[in-house]
């Protein structure tokens, strides 16, 4: 994030705010989970691949008995995936989308021969679901990358261990602009409260991991 | 502000977000300043004393024959400024109010009786207007305190020379809840780039300093 806790500019667009250095350290992160995370704005802004980049990393995973890449998974309405993105094609992975019944059936069925689809007859994805369906494919360490919203429901859920967050030496100010943290927010009284376990400084970048402390 | 880059949360009243020795910390960056000012929203929001809460540094600012305490200044519309407000009354300290033709001319005046009021013919204050004038009033270092879309003023203006961020061990979350930098915010062009020289670390708490690099 940039140092004022926006993860983009208020252009919104997929910006790339930090090192090859940290670039490298989410690479490593991706490939020590067993799952990869996002919700429906970045899934359709950002169209990730959500891939480990580096063949070492790969190679080490298939080495462990693991496949290649983490699974990729989906939150939202999918009306707008198309078929041809990224998420769905690049890398040997599996892809997993959670969606709702908001989705148009036909987009579903299309989607399905790429990914499996889990379809909610609620209008929210339970989170709960999520994480049960998760485990049962095997997933104990997931890795959800953003975007704000997403981030902020694993949050009020009360489901994260740990948040990971490089501060960029650069202001993008803007009150529209996306943040690491947005959806509903919390108050005084149930704000996340963290513990700083881990610093590292290089040049004028920041990585930080923080463990949440229970409520 | 929080690890998320809040100022406050959606609630938007002024929340105890740091620790007393961030506090102190500000205190004495207060006390070292000629002037500090904030925007209309602190003002009203928050009702700021902005004097040097420590006698000791005081006494210092005395024995260097400068007053007890620097400058306030407040920048905007000041129809709601309370004529009995911390702002206009704590504490020994001489105090300034931008403000623009939309103020009530009535308000002005009740508001002269106790600060010196610059009216502005512009709907905007400009703020190398502002600059000139503390300048000529002796004032060489200014402090903005806040909150969000006021500093986005100053650096959209290219006159800051460094930004002092205190990070709490919290997340406040919130599209709509305040950041650090508000304000119609960057693009990825003109982005404020920044240096960080100097990084403290209590507990969990950060305090980090940036110096501005030029665009």
């Amino acid at each position: 994030m940039s140092l004022d806790g926006k993860i983009s500019t208020i252009e919104r667009r997929q910006v790339r705010i930090s090192s090859d250095r940290d670039m490298s350290r989410v690479d490593a992160l991706r490939a020590s989970s067993d799952a990869v995370l996002v919700g429906k704005n970045t899934l359709i802004t950002d169209d990730p691949k959500l891939t480990v980049k580096s063949s070492a990393l790969r190679e080490e995973r298939i080495k462990k008995g693991l496949p290649a890449n983490p699974l990729k998974v989906a939150l939202g309405c999918i009306n707008e995936l198309n078929i041809d993105s990224d998420f769905l094609n690049h890398g040997q992975a599996g892809k997993i989308l959670f969606t709702t019944s908001k989705s148009d059936n036909l987009k579903i069925d299309e989607l399905k021969t790429k990914a499996t689809v889990y379809v909610s007859s609620e209008d929210e994805i339970n989170l709960d679901y999520v994480l049960e369906t998760l485990y049962k494919l095997g997933v104990r360490r997931l890795m959800v990358e953003g975007g704000g919203r997403t981030i902020y429901r694993f949050l009020a859920a009360g489901v994260v261990d740990e948040v990971y967050v490089c501060v960029a030496p650069i202001i993008y100010g803007g009150e529209d602009a996306p943040t690491l943290v947005d959806g509903a927010g919390f108050t005084s009284d149930n704000a996340i409260k963290l513990e700083l376990f881990s610093m590292e400084k290089e040049g004028s970048e920041l990585v930080l991991k923080y463990r949440v402390l229970d409520a």
